[in-house]
């Protein structure tokens, strides 16, 4: 994907200077999220997890981060035509905010059954919204055609470098804020995420541990690095809904397979367990796809609980009706 | 009140040392909260709000600050015996926690209708409950007799120099990490939380403005400044459960009409708006009293809007069945 927004531009992987230098281009345009300590009696991993609040990012994610990154490093001239953009949602937010902030129109693919807050912020953000599909893929093969026909380029939701220095630079900041961290636990869906902070992380600190973390039923990406190639999912079933790509992105595989230490899974009812304890214990609204890492912790996944522990909560976009049915159970 | 814990010991107004000497107390056992900017484009103080994020705060609310400070000064003999505290929820939680952390067995008197999350909260901290009465007025009369009874001290929940020395404290971390900041923004119940901050504020920076908010349902501290004598009132009515206290204390009187710039009011609409706008744009849990200080900003009340300005959110622990219902309406 990355040679159809770089067109002659060779694929490469990013690298630590790209991370450094995508966290120079950030700087006043997303949040510099804190890192949090809950500590209420009542919060299941009180006093034994930091956290990483990228449910308090601008858009409500980590997603801008690589989205203005990407966009930003774009020739001027070539991103003018305006951009396109694929996403169940939060990449959809991403991209659309760094696209108003450069002034570029923006072209979201969304799911069909997107949430629907997702849609509306989305739109609220000045980008127009086509839903299409429910997979990752259908959305990809769609969003492909309309750069092709239109000459925009796509904004990938991982596999590109530029993508995944922007996300690692959250990596750099849990490095800055606690250099004394001895393990970053990540959520994975596509990869971007993962990757950019294991690269951070393990360019400066070999010796932290980062592990990934995906829902059971979307866990393709456990299974691709058990075999050593990128294995795809065809139904990937989960609540978190930012985490149903049906395959990790090649970009993001390399670096992965090279540098994260495991990758674990937790159940559907261990998400929620997890999105619970964080509103009514630590006060944070955070959605599904946010809390797997927290939900690794919470039920012992990690091999990592009694270390000094740093748990991405990747976004806060849940569906108000979702959290409301669970909170009433 | 503060006589009936220190015996012989002069009712006296807390002072800025005091407040320092609080700080230094409290350092290691409560939660130094964060100032957050949230900047969603959804929020709708986007960019123009500094939060302190007292939700965050160990127990989800403000309260241990002064409740440890309290009784962490108090003659290790006098606490042996144990204490008693009356509350609608929050400062239970902080009498419990803290009590629990000096091996002090705490009996706390809490109201009938108790948001049920706090009374279960207290109760896991290791307290004993006892339900009495609906307002603070009541509870206040019970807990007197019981403290007489038992010879155990009370904990009042703002009426006491300790306990405002003890939520002054947050003022003190908001000068440290803003010393720019132009006005700050308080929820007002019985007045510990407002007197305290102003004290540590005015005292260093008298230029900053500070402001009180309560519920026009229980608007007593705003007819209070205005009459220059404390008025009470019969029958607070708001969801608001925290700013139900039908009087300003003495001491906490004391030291907002002399140091408090204004108090304004917040209608029951516009605080259920304010705690939604934090939990969709912000994503924070914010009770319905820890979150007027947003609905007077949100709704153009405070006469500050446009400057530097911080807001508390007091408390985080809403009622999961209330937050519920206002998500699904």
């Amino acid at each position: 994907m990355a040679t159809i927004s770089q067109p002659g531009a060779a694929v490469r992987e990013p690298t630590l200077d790209d991370v450094r230098a995508a966290a120079k281009r950030l700087r006043g345009v997303v949040t510099r999220t804190p890192l949090l300590y809950p500590a209420t009696p009542g919060f299941p991993l009180a006093g034994q997890v930091i956290l990483k609040a990228e449910n308090l990012q601008v858009t409500g994610s980590f997603k801008p981060r690589g989205a203005y990154n990407k966009l930003a490093s774009l020739p001027p001239e070539e991103r003018a035509r305006g951009v396109v953009a694929f996403s169940s949602g939060n990449h959809a937010q991403g991209v659309a905010y760094a696209a108003r902030l450069l002034g570029v129109p923006a072209t979201i693919i969304m799911p069909r059954g997107a949430v629907a807050s997702k849609l509306e912020a989305t739109r609220a953000l000045g980008a127009e919204v086509v839903q299409v599909g429910a997979t990752s893929q259908e959305r990809l093969e769609y969003g492909m055609a309309l750069a092709r026909e239109t000459g925009r380029p796509v904004v990938p939701a991982y596999d590109d470098p530029m993508i995944m220095a922007g996300q690692g630079t959250t990596g750099l900041e849990i490095l800055e804020d606690r250099p004394d961290v001895e393990a970053v636990i990540v959520c994975l869906g596509g990869g971007g995420l993962l990757a950019g902070i294991a690269l951070a992380i393990k360019s400066v600190r070999p010796d932290v541990r980062v592990i990934g973390v995906e829902p059971a039923g979307a866990a393709d990406g456990q299974a691709s690095l058990r075999a050593g190639r990128i294995v795809t999912l065809d139904h990937p079933d989960t609540v978190a809904d930012g985490l149903r790509a049906t395959h990790l992105g090649d970009l993001p595989f390399a670096l992965i397979s090279r540098l994260v230490d495991d990758i674990v899974t937790v159940t559907e009812e261990e998400i929620r367990a997890a999105v619970l304890a964080l509103h009514r214990g630590a006060k944070l609204v955070v959605e599904p796809s946010g809390a797997v890492a927290v939900a690794a912790l919470m039920h012992g996944k990690t091999g990592v609980e009694g270390r000094r522990v740093v748990a991405t909560l990747s976004g806060g976009n849940i569906d108000q009706a979702l959290l409301a049915e669970w909170l009433q159970a």
